[in-house]
């Protein structure tokens, strides 16, 4: 397939890589043109423009940080929505609002073309290797002719559907549960060492016992030891989701309380200047100032 | 050993069966006494309080609702306090708070006999098969004795030390994890739901490929299917469990706002009049106002 | 003056109509013109679009319910604008977020115009009486351009600085203050029902001899008797205003706990169907699932 | 009247000094005896036990810092339970569990005896002035008789009724109700601030046109201006009150989420070590944490 890309941050990037090593002919765009050099050296184009990027292609993924951003290459100067060809799909792996996800579909339906919402699960490192989970929506055939990326980028695909904000509501939900449990183990180990408790012992009895999940076990490692090094996932990008979730838990007037707490500590962990280190400091960000 | 049992509830009831199963000769006190009899057909003596469960055993095991009771049968009259013999060990069971687990180590401790906090993980049904989770803190040589015991009743014992209040410590913090769990679960939904997204196919998604947690995948599938029969662990008792860990905390001054919350969401499934369902029916509690 | 006014909701319709008996000559523009009929009769003139509204007056009055409202008829077709004469001002009295606030000063400060924000506090018989409290902020000598405009709706005018979207954020943490009494009062009702207290009389108590708050005593009145007629402030527009607050402080990375449990709220009132009922319905919204 | 007090903090003896200006004979004890000196100046009588201050007097009133405290004077040994004379009153006026006093309530009727319930509202420079507002309940005879006690301490007295813990319940929810003020108005100046507004003029907009309540003007300056000095209400007074609201209502089963927000604050406020300070600190706890 040709293959056009847009937005190389670390989970962009290691996407594209895996998308050549499978084989893709890719054409490159990133707002900083440094971050592709390396994708140049294993056979990348790298072009100037969403636009660019997506003329002639069987589809473009794009996988930026924000509304805003997917906003503006989708329909700003140069965007993706004009430069789409007919058979062409817009593969959008990004974590957006579900809101965003509609009017995209919307406008590029409009316009005769397909768009299809596939964000990934995973870290960059299962990026880089083809190991991510993808939960696809979008029109069935449309979500055919993209199963190559798919397959070059995870090991797993759930297509949920034809509606694309689906599959951002599902991967919110996901990372809202993520952070939930960061924040939840926190608050168990601030109980327990209150009582002289070890935080990995702790955990050895839930998780040994009885959650038995290798997610928890990595993560309560992290937040037992307090190494919150900043090569995971940035508790900027999560404070995002949850805010998001409950963004879009509001626009349906459905309540979300945990969520809303979370959405606070959040916002506390941030105050303390803590946007740059793994969301897994949520777990502390609280019980922290018992001390 | 010869071991006396006071307390025969659900869990009280299946723990004294796997011990008679184990060979251990049993004397059991009940409030009710129409519930020890099938465990006298299995070889028990019944008896009429505390106190004579008490005299003469190597350990008197306590299983009970709350701190009133566990008060009651041990300080009150006929109590096990006064009963118990110069090597027997008390083992409370129960779910209590902390402070009257400590408070309870010092008056046996005064009265110059030992105290061990045994708080169990699992339901009847373990219990009667002899594979609940035993949390054990005590003197080492009162946990040593007591050993028969958790084998009969656990597959695996943890000994978290000396002081009887870090084992309920421990105790209410897991089924603090728990319910957190169930009620992030039920949010999850009930955003995923509005964008016409099936529960079970979210659940998939979020322990199929992430969590990985067979009590997920079982507590997942009740909430999903609203399937909250009350023979399994009743509501009432984990409203009571998130209270005492958010009251255990309070008095260390340790923030925990995730608990607080759900102390509300009990609250609120119990103004529902939802006492006797089973637990996970707090992943609703909030979300069922949305309908 | 000659005014231009766009938006003819309830507060719309009141303040137009103090401004026209003030003797200020207006040209209104509503995008339903039913709702411009009485203002023609008392002599305003009726235009098909805000530019219209907007073209050679001094200064042109928006009230409109939200951020999405307030930016189509600024920047949408045959908005105000580019229709903006080089001495005349926008004066947004609408509750909008300070982001748009700031975005629309900007814009207007570009374009060689003055944009004041002046939103007000009050309900629609305030305004209709000219006894509104204006927070205005802008440009120093816009501001005093619109003088006659504040003095005709209200009668205190507060004048904040030059920067917009400070009365933004003053008006929204105003309206948070106020919900935020009306859901603590409900929870105090609550509490002392349950005693077999009478709110009326424990509302005697704490306003007669503590707060002898006016407010407080006319809202404590309403949650007390149940009385939640819709033609007070609807508690839809009170949700926008907390969600508002929250999405501001959030954006600062101020933590708002108490006014994200209120967003909670709002959320479950309309969840259940509570859109259009007077916001001091809000004191009910929790302790109503308790009977 | 003759009458015994007991309690010597700094609202009851400045109680006990509006008494003996009144005219009334008093009996007093305190747990250390110095701070009873400057009554005895007054004419005092100070003896060693809480039933030295109850034998032979008319009323005995107690004013302890909490359950644990009035339960041991009143049910310990040389306490006022035994001691209460057939004619004698109990009053109550400490803040403590509706609980609580229901149970003294029930176990003086049980002796034949009286007890009300008489908290009250107010500083200790208004107990000194005999300026409280007295709040209660109990028997209406032994109500009566009480009355030149409340004339003498407060200038209002409400009276809710037979039921002692009725009176406890309004105290809880007044000052809870006094809390989330506090709070609120602290979440709000954080909001206002980020746009440069003063707190104090927020204030002047807040209270000066719309609340007009007198104790929001005190408070509302002590947040803005930071002075939490130690002589007025210290925070782990207040955080115990908000504490007994919640557990009080979640005794009955009434949700109170904001209480629940409220006792988290205090919990993070005292976490940081500020027991001592001015309640009115509850106002910068959360917001603190954005600098």
């Amino acid at each position: 397939m040709k293959i056009g890309f847009v937005g190389l941050g670390n989970m962009g990037f290691a996407m594209a890589s895996s998308l050549i090593r499978n084989g893709q002919t890719l054409i490159v765009h990133n707002r900083t043109r440094d971050k592709a050099r390396p994708l140049v050296e294993l056979g990348a184009l790298v072009v100037d423009s969403p636009a660019q990027a997506t003329e002639g292609v069987d589809a473009v993924v794009t996988m930026l940080p924000d509304d805003a951003a997917l906003e503006q290459v989708t329909l700003g100067e140069d965007g993706i929505l004009a430069a789409l060809g007919p058979d062409a799909v817009h593969v959008s792996s990004s974590t957006i609002s579900p809101r965003l996800s509609q009017r995209l579909g919307r406008l590029h339906t409009e316009n005769g073309r397909a768009f299809v919402a596939a964000p990934v699960l995973g870290r960059p490192e299962a990026a880089a290797q083809g190991r991510l989970v993808v939960v696809a929506a979008g029109p069935a055939r449309a979500v055919e002719r993209c199963r190559p990326i798919f397959d070059a980028i995870g090991s797993v695909t759930h297509v949920v559907g034809e509606h694309p904000p689906r599959a951002n509501a599902v991967k919110l939900a996901v990372n809202f549960v993520l952070a939930s449990l960061l924040a939840t183990l926190g608050e168990a180990y601030a109980l327990v060492e209150e009582y002289g408790m070890d935080d990995r012992a702790f955990l050895e009895i839930l998780n040994g016992s009885l959650l038995k999940s290798p997610i928890v076990e990595a993560y309560g490692a992290k937040i037992a030891d307090g190494s919150f090094d900043s090569n995971g996932f940035r508790l900027e990008l999560g404070a995002k989701d949850v805010r998001l979730a409950v963004e879009a838990a509001e626009a349906h007037t459905v309540p979300m309380p945990i969520a809303s707490v979370l959405r606070e500590s959040f916002v506390a962990a941030m105050a303390a200047g803590e946007q740059d280190v793994d969301w897994s400091a949520i777990g502390r960000v609280n019980t922290r100032r018992a001390s």
